[in-house]
């Protein structure tokens, strides 16, 4: 008899999984490692979930509304667009499969830059598709005329970018959008942290996809909810290969009432980007490079007490925090990101933490 | 610039996309047609939920547990079997959804019988796969040697049948197995309702693959979850192609807690299969024909006033049915099946609800 590896199409026994960020199940790390907010989702969140639960858990018999009927229409008021123009899904990687899924094959390249969101090439790898990479160079700027030129069928953007945090305008966009002749995929996961975003040029652009999560600004990563806005026509194409009831329950209601506490979120993204701009300020005093960001995170290049920096320098930082319970990201498989660290923006006391052990790593042992 | 559907791959635009049963979300319906739970599941489920939330939902600001670790466990232990067996999906469509994306495309058949689960067909579709259709007679028994003797890479096999409720033995199923060169999908969601199950023919053979669901007989199709026991090669295939965070932490937590209440389970499972072996033998003595029904519907032929059968008077009961806000499932498209409706196995009251209307419309006007 055939293996099951085997039997497997060919491409499946190679492909390495997308390494998630590490989740401790338990203990007292500083987790500023997958940019989770630091502080609770709105209090209606839990009330709407006990709601959703029912009288003895009874509403959890009956399956989900399959579209995320009413979330739907909620999202499509927030951006004041039509319901049609929206489609949820069981996180926004559920959202980005879907478009490789459509768009994207072995004949049919899927685009994106270096750096962005590392599952990208995970999931054309999974559609044994052709993937097309377009490098930043040191500026992490968007070279407009190369991303423009591109034969993806589909493009994916993420903007504002990880892991550097650098967010593209607009009038970068639009300029994409005015030549690029596939599908262009704005990842907008952290948008809310950002000045500006794509979604004002949905009904604009029939070829345009904004992507966002709640799992950011929204403090809901444990929920899995992320949706699209797009044209009708996009819609109803994602739709097509979208699991009918891909959206529980209690997300679909988790989701919704978050959505609803728009002044909850505004309170707390911006606290974030104060703590944000306060310790790229502070950080930057000591020489240490920090990409400009939009984002809740920081990219920052680290020098040792030598004023070295490089990647034995970045690798001997996250090793030293990891010592002392603080979890970041490092990304040494490249030169363009192997010198830095990423930081999510946690509480006050979390960020104190980490500039504590930056004090520690740079003294030299007596 | 091309539109989003000239840019897709040519087969999407062209799929039709899978009907789930219709889901009222308002209004007082006797609601027979998903086969879902009529009793709440166990209290502990919303217990668990409530814990899962934390203090002012805290706990949802980070990410679930990426393999579902605790829950993976559990079922592990329950089906005495290793985790390394299991994977656990966002309702048991995410399983079948891997299972055709690792083993099926336009070289690789997905097999299939007919009539099972109508949702093969269609990730087979999304997938543009090739399906083999092995067509059961009017007996609906198992023809082995058929199955045995087909191409596919991989072939799904509904046991307990839906929509018929008949069950195959694993007398049946391991003829399959000693002769099939691919691999055997049992999709196993209404076995709880079943006297045999093959969860102990997995560590005999690699290429067996069990798949269930807690939408069914745990009363839990609210928080989609779904897993599969295999080999641990192939649950190794199907883990890279599955999303990182593919089920919440809500539904972890919940699954958990239903998991670990066998005792209660076993009490509404002993009721489900004591009122649909009553009704399948009050129904049977009006002459109209049922299949020995293993799992939590019947699948009946009825007759009307006149004594006929057939696809139009199946098609008129479902819509007298309707009227009296009875929601049934009718399998119009195919000749073994037009003439039969599935009715899920209800509370007391409900299928007291569906006599009377039975009742009502075997009577003729005055």
């Amino acid at each position: 008899m055939p293996s099951p590896s085997e039997l497997a199409l060919s491409h499946i026994p190679k492909l390495h999984a997308y390494a998630p960020g590490f989740q401790p199940s338990a203990g007292e790390w500083v987790k500023l490692n997958t940019n989770e907010c630091p502080y609770p989702p709105s209090p209606r969140v839990a009330q709407a979930i006990s709601e959703a639960i029912g009288r003895d858990g009874n509403a959890l018999r009956l399956y989900p509304s399959p579209t995320s009927a009413a979330l739907r229409e909620q999202i499509a008021r927030i951006h004041e667009l039509e319901s049609s123009h929206v489609i949820v899904g069981n996180g926004s990687d559920d959202i980005l499969n879907l478009l490789v899924r459509v768009f994207g094959d072995t004949s049919a390249a899927t685009g994106m830059t270096f750096p962005s969101y590392s599952l990208y090439p995970v999931l054309v790898g999974i559609q044994n598709g052709q993937t097309e990479v377009i490098e930043f160079d040191r500026t992490m700027r968007l070279p407009i005329e190369k991303v423009a030129a591109s034969l993806a069928r589909v493009f994916f953007l993420t903007s504002p970018n990880a892991p550097t945090g650098v967010a593209f305008s607009n009038r970068e966009i639009e300029a994409v959008l005015q030549s690029f002749p596939g599908v262009l995929v704005v990842d907008e996961a952290y948008a809310p942290f950002a000045d500006e975003n794509a979604v004002s040029l949905v009904a604009k652009y029939p070829n345009l996809v904004v992507v966002r999560t709640l799992s950011k600004a929204h403090a809901l990563a444990g929920i899995r909810v992320g949706y699209a806005l797009a044209s009708a026509e996009t819609i109803g194409l994602l739709d097509r290969v979208r699991d009918s009831y891909n959206v529980n329950r209690l997300s679909q209601a988790a989701a919704l009432a978050a959505l609803g506490d728009a002044d909850y979120y505004t309170g707390i993204i911006g606290k974030i980007k104060r703590t944000r701009d306060y310790w790229a300020a502070e950080w930057a005093t000591r020489d240490w490079f920090i990409y400009p960001s939009a984002a809740n995170f920081l990219f920052l290049e680290p020098r040792n007490s030598a004023g070295e920096a490089g990647a034995e320098v970045a690798a001997d930082l996250f090793e030293f925090l990891k010592s002392r319970l603080i979890l970041v990201r490092a990304f040494p498989s490249h030169a363009l990101t192997a010198s830095f660290l990423r930081i999510s923006v946690g509480s006050d006391d979390e960020m104190l933490a980490v500039e504590e052990a930056f004090q520690a790593w740079l003294t030299p042992a007596p």
